[in-house]
């Protein structure tokens, strides 16, 4: 069973991750990872610290000769600012952050205790799991994309522009929605015998999961509401070349908490970030007087890069479900189990 | 841990749970379960089946003199209909069900072996299970309900009905959007340190695994990729009565993947039912010909009995969330836990 | 993932289990699982508890026309004497039981909410899920069986019955030994890369977690410990018609956590029944007071039976391992991969 | 939930773990699990490697101002020795070792690939791992420790050396027995409700997947086999001063598998190592020609050092037991909880 933990602060010594079950026999190579660490760091709006930090990934185990050998792959990405020790206590929460939820749940009085594991950073090294899934993926004709729709309701692209740099210039955060694409996805990965074995269910879950997330739709998403079910299921026809086939796809992809064959479509809505430089009311926690959330440096906008992570943890979850189906020890045992299933 | 699994298809003999993990010495009363139950065959636009199946739920096991002993606690609801064995098979998949990807994961010709486990009569066991967290929460004064939102793009009560007629009459289906409320949720349930503990990713799959359920949305949801973050953050403040208060709640409750003390608001999006009286365009899997989806007895709408269903799987997830950090292996512990918590 | 959950009491309704995880197209027949229920409830120096109850299993679902179809099994065995509510309070602990430590974990003055989830009972359930497994892996020519070696200290078959009486006679319980073989295993089945997965702690844990094992050995067990490496380790060979073999098998069928292609051998010590007819010092738990234990109807001696419920919980185990190395969705697909693996 | 996994190899850059869900609030200190590293690589009959390398834990996450604040720790071990892709080829495994299952598992015709994971160096970090879950037992009284009972049959310690030398001298290892005492213990950890929550199974699967590791009793373990119920269960008495007590310990503090507040006494058969300077007989993979195994370095005995891995695991499953049951976000919590259970 595929599986991962991730470990590490904001401004700890470094991020960490141990993903565990994939077969052996795949070709890993860092730089491959590297790429999916900056297009992360890329996107209009971010902030200077993206600047600064050009995430390399560590690859620290599981790998003999480039290859996968079966054993559990560790993943690092070293901080450049390794300060977490001398971080001033804050004692005011941000609005729309973990930070008081947390320092409430923790029991602490210093709030960077929360800020330091909450923040996004712990998604780059998500990004690196995710971008060995792809890797694995890839053996198999399945490739994830994603991109911006919308951003501070504009679904223009120069209006997109606009609408973060009025943001910059005001001080503030603006938010968005991105979609993502799975192509060359199998019929059958997921399952409807019990309800945590449902795909969809566990795409949810683990795009929920990316900080700011606020909304998973899967195909029609919210249109469904407003139609009949006759025009908006999508009819079933056969074509001896393709096998089943679909003219529309509505369903994005999944039917009944399994994919259909056809392509995977998702849309997220990322709320806007939560720390602004023009801060909002807040309470020191302490003292229970009001004060200013702290002026963190931060994004101004972070839809983009929100769709990369989006790419990395739908593609381990596809990776996962994918080897419940095909699984088995070595990458040449799951193509001819994939090849047999597909040959049907 | 309280963790649950399922069995049963829609004409087998029964369906069953298996709930374990909850604390001894709660009053559990079948009763109270059986008039969820009930709440979930109703609803405006529900088919004939509802009528003549009323649900009554038996406690097999877990309970001693009405209490919870802390052994796990089964349930069951029996079939009126039991002839799974006698169906006769079907071989064209209905489009928008798990009909087509269920018969090819699994290698059926028969799809009839694929729709009763896919059948959304599974829910009902699912609304037993929930039913019974639903009184554990009770004891702590969290309580969870839902509201139907809008049917057929209509948002106005008389116009929904008049929505659903229409598909009747049309032999069709219509989808909508329902809305959650938990109130009386304590801060920090969920945490932002793994992935997988956050409680919008668990809310969002349990939410996902509904048949139907096409979106979930937390607070301002959608809403969220249209404003700007000065906007939509909840400032804080605080009351010497209350404690840390908002004004606003476009969070939906819940900051950095946890509880926030405010009330959750959750919208999904349900798709309309994919059982037409007047089927859509199919392929016959066995001649691979041109063929029209079955007619099987089905409701014209299921949006507000969906949302009685997603009240009893929210109330699970929070359950699980809230024993996590209170938990003990008795009411009477995990009361005195909580209080001390809210003292705090 | 092949999974499963028991709950019931001993004077409960009945006892229940789901198992899910079992590929579609396994032909189940209850007559099969009887037959197991039966030989649990067999060997000498049963009580008369054994006499009046005949188990018989109940599949409640994941059957149509005999065969598995991918959905979860709920068996069920009802239970005779259905009184749970009935039973009158109880508050000396017995010695060797959970009875004091279940009373004081779940804050109860009420021993009998312990003992009837903690009795031996619960082991007929998981005997009908093991014999679920037994017939999936007889599918693939593995068996599995039980012999005693040791009552009481005795290894002759004639001198074992004579303790046995012996301990009737005085009102007393004896223990033993009981060993297992299972036949016909793969090679690679469990894995070395973590320790979670390793065949042999997940072996070691499923047979300690039957009532009264107290001791788990593979192959040499205890006598590795007085040997040399040179005269224990298994050395490899090879013959052309059967491959890799192995001239002894010390090691009992497992290296490396993994299955090694011989016989498996795993031996379990069960202490004597806790419930004594002669009951030992004990203490009332409401008074505090001296007490004796209560003398409630058990067997003299449950060795025989231990080794049934032991091949139960072993298949359930191997079947797993065996799933997740060669598993799919269908019987047929786990042949064809285990058969392209067996011809390497 | 506690939780860990583990990654590295022999060779490979380093070990490393993540483990997750300690409570905020817990102090640890790297030169502890420095301790405890060295003392796993002490004990007569280690080879030179231990020598060379002395282990020093990297604590990589997860604290700050030296205290855990609740996100995931991990711990990281370099190698000195990183010479993994540099590795020639093996093609003869060794009997008693994961080589040759693991080769045919994972499809592997060179072995190095299989035993740089399988190498028992990969404890190291669960014995870091084990440090950190006996620093948060320390907090409440539960220390933990280990000692050698035997060595190639010898009961003296003087005996013990002695046969170790013997086996130096011979080119040979030889195994043993240690056993492990746990004080402090409180009732009711583990759980029988179901068999996965049984501590006795959770402790022995822990102490199974250690390598080498063949054999695990609880309190009088083999001997029960010999004894009638009367002579072996451990009556229960009561003082005012110090609550239910026991005047023997049969048990081995494990009763209905849960803590019954005695000492924890366990015990484990060690096979000799199954690396050996004159090698057995096998056969070459690729040739499939008879051939003898490889000359790895290695140590004669290393009963000890198992001694003090198995401290370490059965520390994190202690640990995990515990936090389920007092089991709260903050240190202070659970010594809250865990005050007012031990004053009922």
């Amino acid at each position: 069973m595929l599986r991962f933990l991730t470990a590490g602060e904001s401004h700890g010594k470094c991020l960490v991750a141990i993903l565990e079950g994939l077969p052996a026999g795949l070709k890993i190579e860092a730089y491959y990872i590297d790429k999916e660490l900056s297009r992360r760091q890329s996107g209009y709006g971010r902030g200077s610290r993206m600047q600064i930090e050009r995430d390399k990934v560590q690859i620290l185990s599981g790998l003999r000769k480039g290859l996968s050998i079966g054993s559990p792959v560790a993943v690092m990405i070293m901080n450049k600012d390794y300060s977490i020790d001398d971080k001033p206590a804050i004692t005011v929460p941000r609005p729309g952050h973990a930070d008081l939820a947390g320092a409430i749940k923790y029991g602490f009085s210093d709030i960077t205790n929360v800020l330091e594991r909450a923040s996004a950073r712990e998604t780059a090294i998500r990004v690196a799991v995710g971008a060995i899934c792809k890797i694995f993926l890839a053996e198999f004709g399945i490739e994830i994309n994603s991109q911006v729709l919308v951003i501070g309701g504009a679904k223009d692209k120069a209006l997109m522009k606009k609408r973060i740099d009025e943001a910059a210039r005001k001080k503030d955060s603006v938010g968005g929605i991105f979609q993502l694409k799975a192509t060359g996805v199998p019929v059958g990965l997921g399952s409807y015998v019990q309800n945590d074995l449902r795909l969809d269910a566990r795409l949810a879950a683990a795009l929920m999961s990316i900080p700011g997330i606020k909304s998973v739709e899967f195909g029609l998403g919210l249109d469904y509401a407003d139609k009949f079910g006759s025009e908006v299921h999508d009819a079933i026809y056969f074509s001896k070349k393709e096998g089943f086939i679909r003219k529309t796809n509505n369903a994005g992809g999944l039917e009944g908490g399994m994919t259909n064959g056809e392509d995977l479509i998702i849309r997220c809505c990322m709320k806007p970030i939560s720390t602004l430089a023009e801060p909002l009311d807040s309470v020191d926690i302490v003292t229970k007087k009001p004060a200013q959330a702290p002026v963190i440096r931060a994004d101004t906008c972070a839809v983009e890069p929100a769709g990369v992570i989006a790419e990395g943890v739908v593609s381990f979850e596809l990776a996962k479900a994918f080897l419940e189906k095909f699984g088995a020890d070595t990458l040449t045992e799951v193509k001819d189990n994939f090849k047999k299933y597909k040959s049907k």
